[in-house]
């Protein structure tokens, strides 16, 4: 039989929420057997950004990151986030290690090649797309009994930081500890109990989604925006060998209401 | 025979420096067997702090951390300075792993109660004094051929990161290492070529310091200021086990001329 793992992703304005965060890693803490929790920040970058006087710019809900706006995000998604989350963590009794994909060398990516966005050419600037991710370190750190806490941060192997989408980091990572063998749940965990068919009505929670049902949804304009790429990621995530992807509310993550993707 | 094993701690001001990082970095990359990197980052820290609007205050030089500089020092030595030095070693082959005292839980403190400086009490804030440091977690990573980076913070076991004296860091691993049965070099970086007899000429280095030479040049005056906790510390881990201590300049780790604390 597979070991279990579980890896649970969860979003800027969760953990930016001192409720949100206390509920979410108590509830984390409380989940038995190999766990790894992947984190974002981007609220808190904004917002230290905006103090240091750098102006975030945004396309299509996706970052800019300019050589100022790379430091604050390594700063603020490697340092300030990560290292609370990992402190708060030991004091619940985790053995957690905050982790980049620079660090063991455990995510690589390659800066963001010049994409057309809305027919223009947009440079995403220090921005990574994963290319590598090592499932069997990963492991190691799982085999001594520490709890990852992956930053949405990777590195290009040339000596560069680079900003990476936290949902990507978690489903990249799903993958790779599916590929090494274990039997994965990747839970998305934020601020709704799941994929809603009326974003308005909390209690629209979608129960199942697969390929056919989301190209459905897509088509009728029943899911849209952000929740996209979530669920593009979730599906490829299935694809290769995750065993089950959970979207649900950061509060209630073992709750009645989420949605489940399957194949 | 004990396995050898290497650690450098190096500070701000090469850390800043462009071209004595390089070359830190690639001297460090070039040393045989097991090694650690222990880094500072405090004028980084200060420069960020000065950008937010937040004032730094120093006595006897040591930083006072309120809640606010807590923030910038995680993020500046935890993220900014640590994720960087990372990617830069990985660029070199050198499979780095960046930690602070809460990851893996190596580094266990306590927030530092008032001191009486000059007569007068000072609460230095959110400072830890190393409580304990796990020398066999430390080594489970240089057995896994990971090189750890370590930033100067620790945390409290209750959920707080607190800010930590990086030579009082290094020293403290370099004991913790030698209790687990490494044979340690401990080598503190900096911008001269060891202790100076007279600060304004190089040439002036001072070979050896055992704990009465220390004594002497204490009460003469030759030895004052930054240089006296430095040395403290370093004694400390001489007597605590550690093989050698040796102070010198980070762009010639491995020069003629350099410091030697012994017994």
């Amino acid at each position: 039989m597979k070991p279990s793992l579980t890896i649970i992703k969860v979003g800027g304005a969760v953990v930016e929420d001192e409720a949100q965060l206390t509920q979410l890693l108590r509830d984390f803490t409380a989940i038995q057997g190999p766990k790894i929790l992947v984190h974002g920040g981007g609220r808190r970058a904004t917002k230290i950004a905006e103090r240091l006087g750098i102006e975030t710019k945004m396309i299509d809900g996706r970052r800019i990151t300019d050589a100022e706006m790379l430091e604050v995000v390594t700063m603020v998604y490697g340092g300030l986030v990560n290292k609370n989350v990992v402190a708060r963590l030991q004091a619940l009794g985790c053995n957690a290690i905050g982790l980049t994909g620079a660090d063991a060398n455990i995510l690589l990516s390659q800066k963001r090649p010049l994409k057309m966005v809305n027919g223009e050419p947009v440079d995403y600037g220090f921005v990574g797309d994963v290319k590598q991710t090592s499932g069997s370190k990963i492991a190691h750190f799982i085999d001594a009994d520490l709890i990852p806490v992956i930053a949405p941060l990777t590195h290009d192997g040339q000596g560069h930081m680079l900003n990476t989408n936290a949902d990507t980091m978690a489903s990249e990572t799903a993958k790779a500890m599916a590929a090494v063998g274990y039997d994965v749940t990747l839970i998305y965990a934020f601020e709704k109990p799941g994929v809603l068919r009326d974003a308005d009505d909390d209690n629209s929670v979608i129960a199942t989604i697969n390929h056919a049902d989301f190209e459905t949804y897509k088509a009728d304009g029943t899911i849209s925006g952000g929740m996209l790429p979530k669920i593009e990621n979730a599906l490829a995530a299935i694809d290769a060998g995750v065993k089950r992807v959970i979207i649900t509310k950061a509060t209630a993550i073992d709750g009645q209401h989420r949605t489940v993707i399957t194949k």
